[in-house]
């Protein structure tokens, strides 16, 4: 606890325009929920959060509440056992609907606020297009790059809207392992930096980068 | 937290026999889930946890590892939400199978080293009791009585196994907030005792109580 305050602390200061995701997957019934979001957003003040909606609607309402806060359902994991369920068919409109469809189109149906995105797994680029494709305009927060293993390429490619944007590729033990010698810093501030430059790449190979658009 | 340490020491205490359940529903990918793990039974000592597996096999597979601790898998909760998506019908065996059901059948699949329990709601008798014969030896955490307003004859009756036991029913808001006033400690333990005469009252009626059996 002492080090997240300390990290916050020190982003806000170094960086105070950085957008910080408290990614805590928090997901319970209702008052336990506003008890949560008191905490992630009133208590630890941070700009965004990940919830897991496995528990339906009132899991995840407290959190939309202030619309000048983010929420990023996980929708489509990027981990091995993601799959067990997520991807189980349901009865939809049609065929059967995989699951994570389900809860991406609840998730459309809930942003009356515009405040939330979902997560979506770089290791699925199959299921991220599809995401896309069902929520053009809605942030995806893309883990899996790095050290899960996901291929960054496709995951711009099928993560971005048709801009080249409204894509969040997230390294997390990538940059913060980076090195587990005394160089830490600076190695995480290179691998940061080179996913960075690596993402910049695909979307100036597309036409779609941030100094052409 | 210190409320929560203070808490936790003062049951050791006064009933060092009793089971704790750390009901944070955590759910998170692999590497994650065993920080958790850590967490909740390395340092809070817990005797159990609830966990949310949207997530998959290995968002609980760290929770599992140490078998005299119990990992409670929410399967079909008590608040409105619940139903959103715990209750689709995906393809399963045969004709589609409510999505509570498939999660049960999986914590059946995992449950190797007999820790597994399902958290399954009062408010909806239907569906505990389809847990409760899917998974006839397990034990099931039953919130939803008291504030929930669940119907607490019907949980009993379709949350025990056929010996009237296995079944936790739990009340934490109809215990808790018994009074808001000074006697809330006389009134928390009058709620904690009346529900556990009702319990035992319907245990009775059916000749399954602790004392003919």
């Amino acid at each position: 606890m002492e080090a997240l305050e300390r990290t916050v602390s020190h982003i806000r200061d170094v960086a105070p325009d950085a957008v910080i995701i408290g990614d805590a997957k928090r997901g319970d019934i209702g008052p336990s929920a506003r008890a949560y979001a008191k905490a992630m957003f009133g208590f630890w003040d941070f700009d965004a959060v990940t919830v897991n909606a496995w528990g339906g609607s009132d899991s995840i309402e407290p959190f939309l509440e202030d619309p000048t806060r983010g929420v990023f359902v996980w929708c489509r994991g990027s981990n091995p056992g993601s799959g067990d369920f997520q991807d189980l068919l349901v009865d939809g409109k049609g065929e059967g609907t995989p699951l994570y469809e389900a809860m991406a189109r609840a998730c459309a149906d809930w942003n009356t606020s515009g405040n939330i995105g979902l997560v979506v797994g770089a290791t699925v680029p199959g299921q991220l297009a599809a995401v896309r494709s069902l929520c053009p305009d809605m942030p995806l927060l893309i883990p899996g790059v790095g050290a899960q293993g996901g291929e960054l390429e496709s995951a711009v490619r099928a993560g971005c809207d048709s801009k080249g944007r409204l894509a969040l590729i997230n390294s997390s033990r990538g940059v913060i392992y980076a090195s587990p010698s005394a160089d830490f810093a600076s190695a995480a501030s290179e691998a940061a930096s080179r996913l960075r430059d690596s993402i910049n790449h695909v979307l100036e190979q597309d036409g779609l980068g941030w100094l052409s658009s």
